[in-house]
């Protein structure tokens, strides 16, 4: 049988950032793209053109992706024509390739929310559709609340539908804008509007409120939709949009999807989802969701002793899929290859060869449980695991030794409340080159004090580490109060381009910030070739 | 239309007890029955008594319950009779009403795993089922593997069913043990199975590996099944069983099934739920899921300014269910998007009466604006909110003014890199009653000490803070470098059980904290009505 190709739009970006407590940098926008687009969706939501600086200028110049790139907005004004709309116009000028327009397709919204006529409304789906395609673009259009609407009003939901079509629009978006709509419903609705409108240019935007998006996503598919739009981790208003993360491995790994169609992600990115998925939580600074299905760090974790004994001994048991193929892996409380033949990978990936029998080898997997049990996360700090490795592997050179430091922060405040008096000051003292040395520096804050006094005077070593550029800094707390523990994860660059993640924990965060920093001092030195301190 | 009656069987004390990062105490088991019994499920599966000391104590004595108390444990094994297994002799001996008897229903299983053959696993499910039926006790099947096997080898996984049925079981439940079915697969599966034994004896047992848990429980039902079983809040091995959080609104509230289907539930009582949940993840220790259907903090959130103001005007339109249905709340969440229609519900949420014309609404709007842009993000700091409103208004009192204080950190280290000195140091000098009190604490890490230091002597407005307990601590850095923006939001509670959020931001990770801090400890003084210090 052929398979049909199955489009993937990804809203990230744009519904993604309606998710409570997400707020994006533009820098974070490019980042996430650069994920997407490596994972191989097909389109990129990047935002909304025109309704705030950050998107705005995101669509000023047109990322570096293979993916189409898709601005949304939406259709003319009632009472505008589409030349006259700045709305509009700003959508058409965008540095995008296709254009998604969100229209009304429930009747009693056109008449209540927009305050227009009907047949006004389908004109400006029409023209806006029109305008996009005459300036050289794909355009979308996004049907907002087609399924309220259908029920309501079937005949004029499907005539936004054809509206779009027939002005020349590339996909016609069902969307289950409040996210009540039921997988039986979505099924039967997609199946009767297919009978109109060719599968192959229908999508289906679905939202979580009844735990369902995926459930429905996968239903429109059933029923002949052949875009599914989605958002990484299921980032989105409200409970979310439909999880793209969960979506694709389904789509690749069951035999029902995977016989009858084809996506853009090759079964070899999916071993990268896992990892993406962390990465975008990380770079979000949001907890992972243990239980998210396939990705999870539970998804694969068999508590139980009888389970465990089962799922070694017969992993179909308990897993429906392998977790190798999403790139997770298996949880047991015992010792498993599986830990092993991971570390060999990123070793691997690092350019260290460990052979699988080498007894250094059983020693990191033991120090790496250890100190994951403790807080650490190296799967955004691979330089501290390299190290790690270098490490037990005695491959490590003392470069240096700190004897002490200390930083303090002093605050005077005014009768009014403002600030007196600003800054931070750190003391580090360390040997190098078998001298004592003392440094101090003033900062914005501790950390940066720190960071400062550390990396003033090393040596002999200074001329390696000039060029080290911090360029991100982020702070969890596990376990609640300002007691709790804290991680640290530091990513710095230098001039050739290169960036190294490092990873510090302790109850406090400036021990937690001056391990991390150290880590990418060490890193950087031994990636320099720099020779060990034979004093030390 | 007669409705038929659906059964709602609970295992958040059995299988939810597979949680990672669960772990029950018997009095946890208590007041999770005491609280499902109270929100009116069928049955509560409490445990596997003769497994293990916990579950065997929780059995020895019936909880005063109105739901039946169902007992978990295998059939007898191979080579036994069912007089001489202990085993079942457990759970026939357990202070329970009901007993439910995991079987295999996988011809291969019953080989592999069981190392038995398929024609003693049918003996083993009739005699086991045909003991408990002696004893007076309900007996219930859970026919493991269920679709796998069905899929595998048809006529055996029915004659599995059949076995139990003809021994007199209540129920038969058909489970997606390692949840990797799908849902129209789980539909086509029960259909077939209710040719042959009636859908009122059925019931389906999922878990959430492609996240459609909740979807192949619906689609069970529409197949005909009458039995759903699930956990609160989704608890459960891997990704979690069926939600019951998510299916009883759903069943509840959908037309499509509260027309066809009556549950033990009521819409009173459904009124709890939103509570329910939370007090279960409080018990836990466990953070709430902000994005969960119809009970998350987000569930009916709005951020962006387009949508709040359409919800305001039609609820209808981003809301597919009225929050207060579920006791939940609408939240229309301030931020940078926000216009005057967000701020002026969140304030009503919090207490506070703003009119429209007001013109210290416009003053606020532009102040959030202007502090959002700083790095503030109030949607998840409401008690900063309040604050802010409250100054603007001119209704926040002046109760201490800080004048200085100051944290340091000092560390040595061993030549081996051993710490050999840990803990930090703040003081604080405040005005407070007229008089200056200066107070000094050590804590793990700046942050912990300054908090200590701060609550440590507020005069007369001690004995109003006594009970704040700090329960979050969350750190984000904007922009890159250590010299960048750092955002600290803090969450608070009290011995009444209130809880509260605030933020700070500063280049300085210390001062950001003192801001939260200071905010959490003003907000509480105001809550209690604490008179302003006129000295000031």
């Amino acid at each position: 049988m052929t398979r049909q190709r199955l489009s993937l739009f990804d809203t990230t970006l744009r519904d993604g950032a309606q998710t409570t407590g997400v707020d994006f940098s533009l820098d974070d926008k490019r980042q996430i793209a650069a994920m997407l687009d490596d994972l191989g969706v097909d389109y990129i939501e990047g935002g909304y053109p025109g309704a705030n600086p950050l998107d705005t200028a995101f669509f000023a110049t047109r990322p570096d992706i293979r993916a189409r790139f898709a601005a949304f907005g939406m259709t003319r004004r009632h009472g505008r024509s589409v030349e006259n709309d700045p709305g509009v116009a700003a959508l058409l000028d965008s540095r995008s390739d296709a254009v998604v327009f969100v229209a009304k397709s429930w009747d009693y919204q056109v008449r209540v929310a927009l305050r227009s006529t009907e047949e006004d409304n389908l004109q400006a789906i029409a023209q806006s559709v029109a305008a996009a395609v005459a300036r050289g673009k794909e355009a979308a259009v996004d049907c907002e609340h087609f399924f309220d609407g259908f029920k309501a009003n079937e005949a004029y939901a499907l005539a936004c539908a054809k509206a779009a079509l027939e002005a020349g629009a590339r996909w016609i978006v069902l969307c289950d804008t409040n996210g009540g709509t039921l997988p039986h419903e979505i099924e039967r609705i997609v199946r009767r509007v297919a009978e109109g409108i060719p599968g192959e240019n229908l999508g289906i935007h679905a939202h979580d409120d009844t735990g369902q998006a995926v459930a429905n996503s996968l239903a429109a598919v059933r029923a002949g939709a052949r875009q599914i739009q989605g958002s990484l981790n299921g980032l989105g208003e409200r409970c979310g949009n439909a999880n793209l993360t969960t979506i694709i491995p389904t789509l690749l790994l069951k035999p029902e999807f995977s016989e009858r169609f084809e996506i853009g992600v090759t079964l070899e990115k999916l071993t990268h989802l896992t990892r993406i998925s962390h990465a975008l939580d990380e770079l979000l600074n949001r907890a992972p969701d243990r239980h998210a299905p396939y990705v999870g760090a539970s998804a694969f974790a068999t508590k139980a002793g009888i389970h465990a004994s089962a799922v070694l001994t017969d992993s179909r048991t308990y897993e429906h899929v392998s977790p190798e193929s999403i790139g997770n892996q298996r949880r047991v409380l015992v010792s498993d290859q599986a830990g092993k033949s991971n570390i060999i990978s990123e070793l691997a990936r690092l350019g260290v060869a460990l052979d699988k029998d080498d007894p250094r080898l059983s020693r990191l997997l033991e120090e790496v449980k250890l100190k994951e049990a403790q807080g650490y996360a190296y799967e955004g700090a691979d330089a501290s695991f390299f190290l790690l490795a270098k490490r037990i592997m005695g491959e490590a050179p003392h470069y240096f030794h700190v004897e002490r430091y200390s930083v303090a922060v002093d605050r005077r405040f005014a009768r009014n409340g403002g600030l007196e008096d600003a800054g931070a000051e750190a003391i580090v003292k360390l040997r190098v080159n078998g001298e004592t040395r003392i440094s101090a520096a003033e900062g914005n804050g501790p950390v940066n004090a720190l960071d400062l006094a550390l990396r003033k005077d090393l040596g002999s070593y200074q001329r390696f580490i000039e060029d080290i550029k911090l360029v991100d800094y982020r702070v969890r707390v596990f376990q609640g109060g300002t007691d709790a523990v804290t991680r640290v994860l530091v990513e710095c660059a230098d001039s050739k381009g290169e960036r190294w993640s490092t990873v510090g924990v302790s109850a406090n965060v400036i021990d937690a910030s001056f391990e991390a920093l150290i880590d990418a001092i060490v890193y950087k030195l031994l990636r320099e070739g720099a020779k060990g301190d034979n004093s030390l």
